[in-house]
């Protein structure tokens, strides 16, 4: 039987391909508060040239606007890849205690692959962190890039 | 005489002091291109009760919209208090060559403070730090604590 955790990441995952057809990075999340979706964002980045337009961050504004307060306690967010420096950051500041999410991030991850903000005493918030579904969220990501090399090769 | 650098960063003082008279911590920034201004921008997190409203990100996506790329090539920040880990992960993502700051911030600051986010290699991108105008801008800041503490105590 699938629990909530599961339930929550396939509608990330729905939000990462969502992404994925706009040949953007399929990266999805969904922010939830008492059991309900709040919020929901796919990264965004080439369509809207703008750096900053990450699932996350995207999903922390919608989700500030909806609670109309800057701390979103209380909500658990559902990401399918591990949140970067920026989007780990605006996780602390939201001062959101939970994040959940689906493939590790060697490269960039700051939920603890490339390195741990939970780890600096000076940021003041820790975030539960956990990833379930790793399967599925990185095929979706190795689809992705697999379409990438190949039209690349065939150019 | 004044040089450029000061020039500038006495620019994103003033966008601080809009801040400080909206009683928001007093950061501010600009980004010049080709010696000019193209964006500038003040912490209003608890105006807009939304934790990335941060003065770094909001000029970032100013300027994204100004140059009509997320890459921020040729771009200078100047800004008056060290950016935290969210901003610098945006700077490094939007390609941002050069920061010129105030202000350290020891408990928040990611451009060597608190950490430096340039020494992750995985990250891929190195920006150029130098402090300037520390004491004007550390002023800036105590004088806004200061003012609070005053307030506090006479509640």
């Amino acid at each position: 039987m699938e629990n909530n955790d599961e339930k929550f990441m396939m509608k990330a995952i729905e939000q990462a391909k969502i992404a994925f057809c706009m040949d953007e990075v399929p990266v999805g999340c969904v922010i939830v508060k008492n059991g309900e979706i709040i919020a929901q964002a796919y990264n965004s980045v080439e369509t809207d040239n703008n750096a900053t337009m990450h699932a996350e961050l995207k999903a922390i504004n919608q989700a500030t606007k909806v609670i109309g307060n800057f701390r979103l306690d209380d909500c658990t967010m559902y990401v399918t890849l591990e949140p970067c420096v920026m989007c780990t950051g605006a996780l602390i500041y939201s001062r959101i205690p939970k994040v959940v999410f689906g493939a590790f991030d060697k490269k960039r991850g700051a939920c603890g692959s490339l390195l741990s903000l939970n780890d600096y005493e000076g940021l003041n918030h820790k975030i539960e962190v956990k990833s379930i579904m790793e399967k599925e969220c990185v095929e979706l990501l190795q689809s992705f890039f697999r379409g990438i090399r190949e039209k690349n090769r065939n150019k």
